[in-house]
């Protein structure tokens, strides 16, 4: 560890969680270069939605390369973008009557955050922004006056502003009407943005009811509904959109993580044509955004939503999941432990960040990887691959639920 | 063109000026979908330093691909990170005496200047930053904040507070006492963030008198003095840093573009380790921060470090750039044309945005990919791959004067 | 009219709802140029608490003009600033075993609402403050932004920050532990800033439980209890503070309007002696701070708090104003009239700015003097000088009575 | 002193220059408690042009007091504010064939610059505005984002937005080209707020050439030019404006402190007509800016200004003050004391603070009340009104040559 330790920055993280130095993996399998193999339950922080080098995709990519296919083509066009974007409109919107712009930003959630912020303040010709307690929207300071974390916005150096926060979940009554009234000193809003999944804020899970609430609110206000499904989308909760089914209708909806499918980075958003017209061309740039390894990669991932037996699978496994939480929990119903989630992203709320700090130790040293989210990191979020086999799914709470017992039994 | 004109948004850009889809590319060449070849002067903004599907790194990543190597790993440890930093170290630092921390923040360049002001206010607890006009430094609200050019900036929608702008390159007479005086009503900096070749801002170059008086201002105020080395950078110049050679010792430098090597993402900050300790763990994150791909491909990259040859060449081809360019401003002396450059980035300052345009458009109707930038796009940008091969460099020069002849004529 | 027309300001505004040129004024009694006599419901929009021209103010100040008494002083000792002082504490502070220091800023509200910002800050070391909806506090940057009306925020032509808005007597449930959350995304308040009763708002009175609970709130948090007290305090609402006897305990109490009595400026915040002493000499200045004329006729106002007597006075009146309101407001059920207030501060809601105005128009038709406040100006509100007769209280109701009626009748 | 060290506010600072009680005041002396008399160098900051219980005015003020003149009517139209303006246009526009409208703001010099602030945001649509280095213009946070010293700003507890700050006298070369380019980085201004003569700063004399640079900028610029002559104004430098006979146009002229006359407060914006009809009626508001008293003493301030004879006066003794600094200066050339200066606005910069300040106690010592200004208070200003005999001049600098002879052999 000495090189890492003598010349990398103090700020890494995830290093010091799974202190050892990886040299391969393999679908939800990490491998170490002492040989040792991780069940991953990590899964990339969402990206890695069809594993560690998924098979087909490292074909295509490598395929890609010998064809000496363009790798780096910010927004010129290229044969790679359009087979990604025809797959995309084929496989996601059509079935789902869906009618939006693709725009690639920069390759980073943050950065799709920041462009669906611009676009939204352009169009309405506002200043501030609704965004939640619990949401996190990334690191730059665009997004970041919309995460909610003390510890991610202190380091800003800055006042964050711009953004209004309200409480995730907590219902709307009068709001409207207060945002109506001239006299309530309250800046009408040019974007709700929201999770409907808070993934980092601790896998808290919005209601339809509430969802559907702050889009009427959006409504009413005139301010653009972004859904940031950066995290929960593209496939993660048994459905494509975390929102399927739900007869919602958002303005933007940012996508980044899963949808290069790889690990490799690329982010989009998806904006109602109406809003879109108002950009203008090279308005918002950066230079990494068109990445043909992505493309490639991100249009082998989308086969896997040309039937619903991917999702199916995504759905049985999510459930399996959800059940052996919540067997957990009721083991240590002492603790008060909480199981919130949908599909495969399940969260154990274990109330307790020290608690939840020393099971994550302890997973490691038996070959799992799992990280903490939440307030104090207090609570255990599974977002395996997609693609992980049964066997690995079942090892990897297995090894879940010996840390907590041993960890509970301590406590 | 269809896809892109329906589907994608519409602010995209380069497409518009370089209207035809690419399948393919090898070094300084890419190739059309109808088979038509274009030498590459544009360079993918500064990333392509080593040539599109550069042999090399080609040949490297698909061992690394075949042998399930970690492709995603945020800022956990891996050994192809490590092997990146090793070499960096090697080639690039040790024969400089230099120390420093590095930092891969997210893999865009933004995202490397916004780490760099986090830890600059955070280490003076100051607010505002110095940064000059026709600076150019990103897209997020915290680099184009310290961005000059109007038409990124009007696209953010917010105020863009807490920078202070200066002219680039003007004498720097009695700032220092003025910032002393605590009745000037001037902030004191956090930081003073410059490149040393305005590359988006007009090929606009920096001497090293201005250079060493900004960073003896920065240490007079308790200033962090950084230099975005994101496009010029990486053995642009003919150096590996842009300011190799001139006494300087930044507390930050940014990098980004050409550090991956193959146009796969990948920034990196280097931090004075003195500076690095004010970091917590994880205070700046980011998804895409552990690029396997691009660790391979930018351990190759260096090995073009590795001797002087590499960089003698650059000089050399930049030498020529420069001449050749010179000629073809004295040929049009009413126009008051100017050359301006180091190494193998030069521009050619037209003075008249128009002019300039259909140029570009001329130089793409004969087989050349060149960008324009400043003011109204009136500096021509040459920044071919530093691969090139003496005869696409020649050949795309002379399609160059023959646009400007024919444009300038018709003028 | 001319002289207004051509060469004052078009900002100006009461002259548009009460256009004539007035010449003299006493008690509740102002006179025209033609010698028209109005009976004044709106009271130096509450300056003059203790009427025009009160007699016993006017020979102390003309006793003190002719003794060339020190007019202006800033903030030097003066024998006139000294008597001031010493009444003040003697009849209102230690009645009370109040203990606070008493800053004399700028001579108006908006300056005393700047500086009560200002020290609130700088104890805390925090920047956010939260106010109210429907709040009023003045026209300057620091205290318009926690005014709540757009009308006069629009005039900012700046964005309005550092302050959080809150909903005026709305519930605090959950707030404190919201703001103890480090993932709420909540600034930490430095102060709240509320007034007990919302004139220009629209006079909504705040129950003791709401306050208290702000208070605990602002105790939870570690933030100041700021009550603006300018227009609601110095015995306006039958007490000498509209606080009196809630068990209230604020930080800061912001004074300005009736504390000089005559209608010359003075304001006056009393601070928390602990809260005091982090100001250093002269670091809130102004120029108009020492006005030897208020503080003469100021000290002649504290000698109506000597016993209970003026004060009982006070809320024999008040209940008549309201019950002749609540008459009025039964008689025209069919608009949801609305009567709310305390002691002398009495307004009637109604529900629709149009109706108001008209009424407004109608008073001064006939001889009243009455303005409207709210939302639109919906609120008709009753703020005679507090020595106003039994005759002209009457009179001046009777007016307002006749001309709802006819108003009401028309609509 | 006790009641106000137990019971007045610790931010109190002339009381700490001057620890004495101040009982009476004529013309330009002051008496203490002590019947101690002290001639008035300080001539309340600005405020005293025409002496201290000025007699004219005091006989004026009384008469209004015993008709019961309307000494308080916010914006509405009373006889003694139309016999105000009828004299300022008569006396003081007409003379010199200017067209404003006047605005009689809250009734401190920071209400004044907070309205004109406004005024030049709503007409230009822009945020930022031009100030200057050690300019002073008031203490709310909109003006006091305009002044330029540390101590007062650190106040604020809040970043102070929307300011460019340039450096006073420094030339304008280029700038206007600057603000031309779009990718300068520069804030296109609303305004350029500027003092003739810095008083508060340290009597900084700005040259005809440099205002009218100034003035030709913002017309290039299309910002407002806004002339803050609150301290140097009404008659002050021997002219009534800081800037007649410069052959300047402001668009806005902020006048308070003399233009009141007596001590108490009031101040008036004059705006050009063309700017002022974007107010919409009340949009800038405060309770006490009808003020009678202050309109009747101000209208016998005017008549100083009838004839020529009052301004040769103040044009003569200003001489002498200047002459006999020059001497005392000549004197002490080891210090290379400056004097600074344009009328009766004279200073002495000593270089050093600690000099100056042991300087004002010699003096206060000696009977004179003086004050020092500029960084560290290093400058010792000379504002005696302007109605001071010969006599109390002469021995008032006599005083002031003692003393800094004393201060400067100990040194």
């Amino acid at each position: 560890m000495d090189v890492f330790e003598q010349w990398e920055s103090d700020v890494r993280g995830y290093c010091r969680i799974f202190p050892t130095v990886f040299k391969s993996a393999s679908n939800a399998r990490q491998v170490d270069e002492n040989g040792r193999s991780y069940i991953d339950f990590f899964g990339g922080a969402g990206v890695l939605n069809f594993g560690h080098n998924n098979m087909r995709m490292k074909k295509a990519i490598i395929e890609f390369l010998e064809s000496d296919g363009v790798a780096h083509s910010l927004d010129m066009s290229t044969t790679a973008k359009r087979d990604f974007i025809e797959a995309f409109v084929e496989t996601i919107m059509k079935p789902r009557s869906m009618n939006y712009k693709l725009q690639f930003t920069g390759p980073t959630g943050t950065n799709a955050v920041e462009a669906a912020l611009k676009i939204a303040r352009r169009v309405t010709g506002r200043r501030s922004v609704i965004a939640f307690s619990h949401g996190f929207h990334g690191m730059t300071l665009g997004s970041l006056a919309c995460t909610a974390n003390d510890y991610f916005r202190n380091a800003a150096g800055v006042p964050l502003e711009n953004v209004t926060r309200l409480s995730f979940g907590h219902p709307l009554d009068g709001m409207a009407e207060a945002y109506a009234d001239s006299s309530s000193g309250l800046d009408q809003p040019a974007a709700i943005l929201v999770e409907t999944i808070q993934a980092e804020g601790g896998v808290n899970v919005a209601t339809r009811e509430w969802l559907k609430e702050l889009q009427q609110f959006a409504k009413d206000t005139g301010a653009l509904f972004i859904i940031d499904d950066i995290q929960a989308g593209c496939g993660r909760t048994g459905d494509y959109f975390s929102f399927d089914g739900m007869g919602l209708d958002p303005d933007v909806i940012c996508l980044a993580k899963g949808i290069g499918g790889f690990g490799t980075p690329l982010a989009m958003n998806m904006i109602k044509p109406e809003h879109d017209k108002h950009w203008s061309p090279g308005e918002h740039t950066g230079t990494f955004r068109g990445q043909g390894i992505s493309f490639v990669a991100g249009r082998e991932a989308l086969r896997y939503f040309e039937d619903g037996s991917f999702l199916d699978g995504v759905k049985t496994k999510g459930a399996r999941m959800n059940e052996r939480l919540q067997d957990i929990a009721k083991q240590h119903s002492v603790h008060w432990f909480e199981v919130r989630g949908a599909g495969m992203i399940q969260g154990l709320d274990t109330k307790d960040g020290e608690l939840s700090k020393k099971v994550v130790a302890a997973c490691f040293e038996n070959g799992l990887l799992i990280g903490g989210c939440g307030t104090a990191g207090r609570v255990l979020k599974l977002i395996p691959p997609l693609t992980i086999s049964d066997d690995d799914l079942n090892e990897g709470i297995d090894i879940l639920e010996n840390a907590i017992n041993k960890v509970a039994e301590a406590a």
